[in-house]
């Protein structure tokens, strides 16, 4: 799928707002999660490896979302009803992401694109990309939460190329480091103005 | 050390706050991050293979934040000047906290005392506890991504047990486990009313 066919993704488009970050201030952010240039490589090889296995990987997410109704309740009506094409449209736009995650170096744009999707969880922007009529936000604590489920179950599917334990370990960790520097920039809308 | 040694270690006085977060609401926050009994018991095990590691423990949390100024300021004076005192009252918490992480179920007293860590590092409680002159609040950006590196660097400290890499890889597990659900409790002062 191109980009230009997922809707509702708006990478590199000019709808996007500016990141609070500044590119010194990303910087000492990737020094703390000690995000390296070898973490670069082993992520784009953990999109060799994960080409192919994208449903996979969301369907195993979804499963996690649709077993806990109080995660379940953030993609479906105020009364409690899941909304097939939000869930649809949403599941477009998180494989997309998988990729962009495993397409380093982080630009411009990419930085730009963090602060949309930080807002996209929030009652700033929630529901009006898909225009639907959903709970208005996520909670933050359970944002930070996902961390956890997002980074360990990721590793079976990078077991699953030609990489031996090292290596697998290695995408792995790098994995775990961007899903941190993303969710910490997600975080910006949610937290109190200079508390950042 | 007995708790009572620890200068500022208030875990179970009435001094600290409520939690923001009922128990029922733990509990979902616990199957978010996929905290099940089988960690509590990992968490013990952990417990007991750090005992007597403690102090190499903190060594290298305090080696990376010496190693980089933009972390090191929050342990100095406006001026730049770190604060041998405030370091060593710290340190002497931070140990005692991985014990107690290593000490579940996590009660209570327990979820009280999580948010007074995480006052303790905004502008509302830092520098309070040890009386210091030093910068007053701790961006919530760095808190996030520390996730990482206090995860990523236990793991060397749990090898040196007597355990089979299948528990070392459990215990280890459990600790990430630990670590976010306790940043995501630390987070509460710094999100938005309402949003958290
Ligand atoms: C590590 C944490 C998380 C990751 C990596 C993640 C990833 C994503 C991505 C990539 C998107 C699409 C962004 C775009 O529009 O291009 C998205 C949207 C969404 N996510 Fe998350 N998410 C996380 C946490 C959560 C949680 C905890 C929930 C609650 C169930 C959730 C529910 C949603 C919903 C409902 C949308 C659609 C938002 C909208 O209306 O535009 N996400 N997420
Ligand atoms: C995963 C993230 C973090 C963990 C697990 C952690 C752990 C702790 C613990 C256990 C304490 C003592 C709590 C008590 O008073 O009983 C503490 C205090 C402190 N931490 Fe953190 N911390 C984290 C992030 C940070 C960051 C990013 C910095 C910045 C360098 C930092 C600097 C400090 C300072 C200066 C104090 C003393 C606060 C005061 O004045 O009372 N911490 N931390």
């Amino acid at each position: 799928m191109s980009h230009e066919d997922i809707p509702g993704y708006t990478y590199g488009e000019e709808s996007v707002p500016d990141s609070p970050i500044d590119r010194e201030d990303f910087d000492l952010l990737k020094e703390t999660v000690m995000f390296t240039e070898e973490d670069e490589e082993h992520l784009r090889l953990a999109g060799e490896v994960l080409d192919g296995q994208i449903d996979d990987v969301l369907d195993t997410w979804y499963g996690f979302v649709a077993d806990h109704p109080h995660l379940m309740q953030y993609f479906s009506t105020p009364g409690g009803e899941p909304i097939e094409e939000y869930l649809e449209r949403v599941r477009a736009r998180f494989g997309q992401w998988i990729r962009d995650t495993c397409n380093p170096p982080y630009d411009d744009d990419w930085l730009r694109y963090q602060q949309e999707i930080g807002l996209r969880h929030t009652r700033r922007k929630k529901n009006q990309t898909d225009d639907v009529n959903s709970v208005n936000h996520i909670p933050f604590r359970y944002m930070s939460a996902f961390i956890y489920p997002i980074t360990a179950t990721m590793r079976p599917f990078l077991e699953n190329g030609d990489h031996d334990e090292e290596t697998v370990e290695k995408m792995h960790d790098a994995w775990f480091k961007a899903v941190v520097l993303q969710v910490t920039l997600w975080s910006n809308p949610y937290v109190i103005a200079g508390d950042y």
